[in-house]
């Protein structure tokens, strides 16, 4: 395994393992500030500040609990840019609520910025579970 | 705009205009061997066969109506590697039916082969309209 490749395992496990904590400016500091977030049939997700501001809303009531399994299906580097296809299931508890789960496939756009692979263009294809 | 970025543009034109008049040949030589397309709450589809299966079912009962309208929102290459992110609507009649329309992202990799761009990748995030 190459170094980079070693690297954005690092930045996947890094990704989960803060958006477990509720470490919303831990989560933001992987993503490019240009960041675009792609889900089904929803409008695009575009930036830093709507990601932060739709994890906020998500908080409101309390932090919910979320459980990830993710497996890295082909991580592919080119130059300082790569991309990824993920299996990924979640399961997200807001406080007092059920768990919802969902699962699926993310296709992912990394761009590498001063030397850290950052999460650039992602496409979220999970379903509930 | 780059030889590449036209020539990523001339492929999708191409895609869609196969697709419309049934050329099931046509769109799979626009594709990589290993091609995978991801759904929302759907196994991945591997490879060409697979792609060339689901067509011939979707046809059985005759060749469905086709239309569409794509933007593409981004292009970015990076040597024999693109991605590109486009907005997206079809719809599909079947013989007989009514037409479903559905609209939405697709995020899409392309790998250079032999001077060809080919779609490698494609997340589609398309929702019923």
């Amino acid at each position: 395994m190459t170094e980079d490749e070693q690297a954005i395992r690092r930045l996947v496990a890094t990704w989960f393992e803060a958006t477990k904590r509720g470490d919303l400016d831990g989560v933001l500091a992987l993503m490019t500030d240009d960041v675009v977030f792609l889900l089904p049939g929803r409008s695009p997700m575009m930036g830093k500040s709507a990601f932060a501001a739709a994890s906020r809303a998500q908080a409101a009531h309390g932090q919910p609990r979320f459980e990830s399994e993710s497996a890295i299906q082909e991580i592919s580097v080119h130059g300082d840019w790569a991309w990824i296809w993920t299996r990924l299931s979640v399961s997200i508890t807001a406080p007092g609520g059920q768990p919802v789960a969902r699962s699926g496939h993310t296709l992912t756009i990394l761009r590498k910025e001063g030397g850290r692979w950052l999460l650039a263009r992602d496409a979220n294809l999970l379903a509930n579970a």
